[in-house]
């Protein structure tokens, strides 16, 4: 029998999983934990954020896929010996999130979260801006989603700097790796985080960070809010080190109401929304990695469960 | 003696104005309306919305030119016989306009007038966005700035169209001319009005035209307020045939208080702020041109008073 398990319990829009699957492809089985049956049988499970005791229910299991780009929601939690992780790549994650990202820096230069303000409020009163060509961006985690948001930000002019572990090469994007982060940080104005989250990049946006960058940078947040030391930005932004920030991401999410984030002027947020995951596009990739775990072949877009990415 | 005349009364930043001019070129004597001297050397004014009454005191003159793309603020006022209209046309005008328009498109695509409302109510909501390779925009005025504008847009995947009196070509975007407007406009999802204003432009934004669009269409107007025609414009936001509106121009600048497009949750406000002219990238222009009167020679960027542009 050829058969997928969503383990999915935080959404509220499996059904449209199921029906996707079904669609692309007839003769699977499509169970959603915890009501799926025969669990010796399932080999495959696609999920996000998994109760911590759920692999361990499947004595067969050989691949979890992940149903978006970050694995931390699998990767935190055992992971039985031999089973393989998959995460999401697909070109419309990219494209989504590097048009979002564009969008946050075009907003940041012509003081849009300042108008919205002033049209509240009934003032007319114009404001300098600073131009793409003139503004130097750096992203932090430079491998496919950051290079890809680096070409586009390249394509429009803007002077890219990208930051990886390992030295990237990318035409027209000068690239740092490891040791060079003071070196990056400093001819920074705009940062972008597009970190994986593992434990040696959590809390990484932290006084320290943000001390090396030049006075009045801006921050993006489209990583994880576990890369955002909250203390020390709120520190920051106060000094005027940092001139603002547009966080899509935050340790907790939803945002509680409480989060004094909501009400500060310099931070503009939005509610995890740079790139919505959509089941059309992702699903035919797990499937095809689906067949290639039947057929022994090597699967596509596996995670190094060392790097954690 | 080499004299330039500044006729711009309403204008605080003249002093800024008068430094570039000396900066460009000491010889030059910069001389501020009404308090400038010997009126009948005067060849050559630079203005921006001058009196109705300015001209005809100066019995010499030979060119006016405008401090800003628009001309309407001079041809709407008696010219003399013979005398010459020069206006703007600089690349960061172009530039300037191009991201600002960008910038709005993406605003409107991502709901962000939304997510400001939205983070001022502690709100969370994920909405569905739209990509830009899935939106065709379309430009009303296809000259010099609105092609320019094009190359942005369709550099960056948008489907575009521009619509001109006369026909235009440029790679990759559909043009249409002055009898196929219905034809461009039943494609339109996001309409941009880049028209220069003419008797025959005035109040062209009007229920007509948005009934020609496909329901539910976007309006950004970087024109002028006076090609908005207000009553059909709101009427259409409440009927829903227009979705929403990024005006940047208006009929009175400053937007009056009073004004009803201030709290209408539909429309985007920014105070004219899409292109601000630049002394330093248009005095060299104007200098240029005040040379080349002094030779005789054809001037640059000279107004087709017919036309009106």
């Amino acid at each position: 029998m050829n058969k997928i398990v969503l383990i999915c319990p935080e959404r509220n829009d499996v059904s449209k999983w199921v029906e996707t699957f079904k669609k692309e492809n007839e003769s699977l089985t499509i169970e959603v934990y915890p009501e799926d049956t025969d669990r010796e049988k399932t080999e495959f499970v696609a999920t996000w954020n998994p109760p911590a005791d759920a692999f361990e229910k499947f004595p067969n299991l050989k691949v979890i896929a992940s149903m978006a780009a970050g694995v931390k929601h699998i990767t935190s939690k055992e992971i039985p010996k031999n089973v393989k992780v998959t995460r999401v790549k697909d070109d419309y994650l990219n494209y989504d999130l590097s048009y979002f990202v564009l969008n946050s820096i075009l907003n940041y230069l012509r003081n849009m979260p300042l108008y919205f303000q002033h049209q509240e409020e009934k003032t007319w009163n114009r404001q300098a801006y600073k131009r793409p060509k003139d503004t130097t961006v750096g992203i932090l985690g430079f491998g496919n989603i950051g290079q890809a948001i680096g070409k586009v930000l390249h394509k429009n002019d803007f002077e890219v700097l990208g930051w990886s572990r390992s030295k990237k090469e990318v035409e027209g994007i000068t690239t740092y790796e490891e040791p060079q982060l003071d070196e990056f940080l400093a001819k920074v104005e705009v940062l972008v985080c597009m970190l994986p989250h593992t434990p040696a990049t959590e809390n990484i946006l932290n006084k320290k960070l943000f001390q090396q960058l030049p006075k009045g940078a801006y921050l993006i947040n489209v990583g994880r809010g576990a890369h955002l030391q909250e203390e020390d930005f709120l520190a920051a932004l106060a000094s005027g080190q940092l001139s603002g920030a547009a966080l899509d991401v935050f340790k907790t999410e939803p945002l509680p109401k409480e989060h004094s984030f909501w009400n500060h002027d310099k931070i503009t947020i939005t509610p995890h929304t740079a790139s919505i995951t959509n089941p059309k596009t992702i699903v035919p990739k797990m499937i095809e990695n689906y067949n290639r775990m039947k057929n022994n072949e090597t699967l596509k877009d596996e995670v190094d469960l060392q790097k954690g990415y």
